[in-house]
């Protein structure tokens, strides 16, 4: 078999580079040649089962190595990962993705690739604009995309990355009347009838001692649908408008967080806080009773710009914090006036 | 029990008052008269211990409520706290910070108080001028600090903050001598004996084949300690001041990441990239033998420059992600050249 190194492609002919075809999936053919791309090449390569020429001269591993990371973008990170998913057994094919990968156990031509594999470093921001276009490229074929995130020490750490529906179970609330009082930065409801009645079957807000604190979003759901009057501490009445207003003064980030709240909520979901997971909210999808404590909330959702850009350390912490307190992370955001919702996880291939 | 609202204290006088005093310490007495401060009265009265007056008209608690919300700062978040610190048993007096803790169990005058208290809203930016001037004032008295973070929904979480001295207990690495090859943004050291040698005494880098992957951070530290050379794809060498400039290219962080790291290396200490937590490093005070798994890492520290702000939700996601693979979060900076750390740890008072 020879194999000369031409570009970024080794090219193989003579007897052996079919059978690397036929059994393992290795190349495409062409003619009476084998064309593999540098990753596959190197993976045989230091697997012993091709040797690789320039020029009709011999290279060892070192030198073929160094050539391709020159003539490849990320060859490094792609060979990694190629490497990674061949030694737990899967089929990998180059795509116009960085691969294309195989569902367990299945071999090109049985069935469809499962996932588009997008290999990136760990230092490389990633928009969501590109994000969202690896997402529509995929959906268009039906496959998922997974993310294999390289950082600085060779580990990889794979992601799968699909759209989300958020839909819950909870009934509206619409029947309870009166007014709350904005102080600072967040409304108070004096009124012990109804603010337990908020709480109790719309879990609004936290109850201290017969009083109700609300947050800004809950206070501007409340008051957008009605439910609520808000005042200020002289007791004048605050419009929608006003109370926005004020509401994005003291959190700038206010009407984004606002119309994802709302969309949750709208879509019968209970959304409170997610301070403590660092994230906007915590989701649950229903909620039976406040009698005895919340029960375990499914998601953690933060809001994120249309233009956002993800620092992958960030998302990388996010994601992890969800998962150690068994959440699913869900990064959304508003797209042509509607909410959008990204699911991300860890996944082990 | 006479009580008028004055400004921003309540003024108590007649019976009952020293009783205030003596037996729960509320207040400060002056003259005949107990002033109390607006978190004090407002606990007091909520408990129906007290009635307030205002030009000698009653109040009730919705107005006093309001009326101190408009006289005192971030009063809404300070009452929470100190209700809630009350309600846990502890003894809390204001102070020049907001309160001042004392140990459980303890009154005051029978021991100092413990903690100096810091109230913060989770939306407040915290800078770490701001945070180093706290340690510093409470370190001269002796106290610690304790931050009171208040969500949106008015849940709090406490921090403890401390300083912290970093130091290990491995053996120094310096008899090991040869070259790399600094690829895209990785080095590799292709040969095995030296890469065997720096991953099992060192416990640098990813080994792969016999190959060793080194992160910019230790390439450039094993440089600076002469342990390596290092060279790029042409096969030039590159001095120490040539491979920093590359790596903060590729990098921008990278000189206060290495400040820190050569900090903890040259204090024994083992230090590995923190992606998969988004910090920036996992700390080992020590590492028996690589031949197993890797141990537990003790630490997760991440690196900030001395005029870093914290953003709240940001930090409570980073601790509470420490927590949860059971390390604590260090945060690191270089002042006056000189490497700096402090603990932030989720606290249960």
């Amino acid at each position: 078999m020879n194999s000369e190194l031409i570009g970024d492609k080794v090219i193989l002919s003579g007897e052996g580079a079919s059978e690397l075809y036929n059994i393992g999936y290795y190349g495409r053919p062409r003619g009476d040649t084998l064309e593999l791309s540098l990753t596959e090449a190197s993976y045989l390569f230091e697997r012993e089962k091709i040797n690789i020429c320039l020029n009709q001269n011999s290279l060892d591993f070192e030198e073929f190595f160094k050539i391709s990371s020159i003539r490849m973008e990320n060859f490094e990170l792609k060979y990694l990962v190629y490497k990674d998913l061949k030694e737990r057994g899967y089929y990998v094919q180059p795509s116009s993705t960085d691969f294309r990968l195989y569902p367990r156990g299945i071999r090109p031509g049985e069935a469809p690739a499962e996932y588009f594999v997008h290999v990136i470093s760990e230092r490389k921001p990633l928009s969501l604009t590109e994000l969202t276009f690896f997402m529509e490229t995929a959906e268009n074929v039906r496959k998922g995309i997974l993310l294999a995130v390289v950082d600085e020490e060779s580990e990889i750490t794979f992601y799968v990355v699909k759209r989300m529906m958020m839909k819950g179970g909870m009934n509206p609330v619409d029947n309870f009347k009166g007014s709350g009082t904005l102080l600072e930065d967040r409304v108070v409801i004096f009124d012990s009838k109804l603010a337990k009645s908020l709480y109790n079957n719309g879990f609004f807000g936290k109850l201290l001692e017969g009083r109700l604190q609300l947050s800004l979003v809950e206070s501007a759901y409340l008051l957008k649908k009605k439910i609520i009057k808000i005042v200020d501490r002289s007791g004048n009445l605050l419009s929608l408008k006003k109370f926005t207003g004020t509401a994005t003064k003291i959190e700038p980030t206010f009407r984004m967080k606002l119309n994802i709240y709302e969309d949750m909520r709208n879509n019968r979901m209970v959304v409170k806080t997610g301070f403590k997971f660092g994230s906007h909210f915590r989701v649950y999808k229903e909620i039976e009773s406040m009698k005895s404590h919340l029960p375990h909330s499914e998601y953690l959702v933060h809001t994120i710009p249309d233009d956002h850009v993800f620092l992958l350390p960030e998302m990388s912490r996010a994601i992890r914090l969800a998962q150690s307190v068994r959440k699913q992370m869900i990064f959304a955001y508003i797209k042509d006036k509607k909410a959008q919702y990204i699911d991300i996880g860890r996944a082990k291939p």
